[in-house]
């Protein structure tokens, strides 16, 4: 969808959103497009119009969801590192999952799972990916120079939090068991504890 | 299958082998019990007779992979505990994955992807995170009583630990980013480094 215009802005917003409700609904694995339209308070014409196939759709959604959440974390723009770093933990390694957020976590699991299948999932999990990387490792560089964190190598460090991020994400999905995570989560609130200066 | 006998036990061994081949060649997703049946040379109302579902296959399968994970590992049981811990992480963070071996890993994160949906998945994939877990623990904790780890929280390092080998798994997956890969498991080496004394 291009939607440089109001109307379509808010017809794109609204498709976004009933994707979202879908997902958490119905995972991934079994979605049809025709749940999503289901969730589209909208003509179901319209949806069919922008979009013909769930991919299609779903590539738009990852890009969405990553400017979303890109948005989310600039409200941390003025914060220092060390507090913008463990707002990032804080959104990405939640304590706790209510049922909404728990669906949507296996949804996105299980949407990953699929990118080797679908070239342009990889493509948008990659600039995920990178843009999670990269904005760790600017906290972290910004917090050496600032004098906050330790002088520790940067891309190392970022590295492992972008691995233990997604591990965490990972192993709750398909255990389900919040004991570990919470205490994985735990290991890793220590570690950035350990960076300070 | 319970199999006490020897041939009941080469007609398991011959399921799982034809399991394994299987999910390397079609995934998880589309796989069927039939794909599975193709790939094992004996009779197919031998692999029908053991199995009504290939749910039912793959829980045995994840059982048998854990069985095998354990055995490879106890290859060195009588080696230094820093080298049984790198051993460890050479078997799950390998630097270079041939095709199959990639193949073999999408199928296992499409696997875990459908955990929330197959109680006896969930079940099987905590069994071998406790297992990975423990074992990682052990092995820190015996270095450390031999003076070669420094005196770290255990529990939280091999957290961290387990945490890194999913997320690097997950990610090299979900992005086929293998330049990233490399690095994360560059960053858990380092990582184990500085766990020495």
């Amino acid at each position: 969808m291009t939607g440089s215009d109001g109307e379509s802005a808010d017809t794109k917003t609204a498709i976004m959103e009933a994707t979202y409700r879908a997902l958490c609904q119905h995972g991934y694995a079994d979605l049809t497009i025709q749940d999503i339209a289901d969730e589209f308070e909208k003509s179901r014409s319209l949806l069919f119009y922008h979009y013909d196939t769930k991919e299609e759709l779903l590539v738009d959604f990852l890009r969405y969801l990553l400017d979303w959440f890109a948005d989310d974390l600039s409200a941390d723009a003025d914060a220092e590192p060390p507090a913008q770093l463990r707002g990032l933990l804080e959104r990405t390694l939640p304590a706790e999952l209510d049922e909404e957020a728990e669906n949507f976590h296996v949804a996105l699991v299980e949407l990953r799972s699929q990118a080797p299948y679908v070239d342009e999932f990889r493509e948008q999990f990659t600039r995920t990916d990178e843009f999670l990387s990269d904005t760790i490792a600017a906290y972290i560089e910004a917090g050496i120079e600032a004098g906050a964190f330790r002088d520790v190598d940067v891309d190392e460090t970022a590295a492992m939090l972008v691995g233990l991020i997604y591990g965490t994400m990972f192993i709750r999905v398909s255990t389900g068991d919040e004991a570990f995570a919470r205490s994985l989560r735990d290991a890793v609130l220590g570690y950035v504890d350990r960076l300070e200066a």
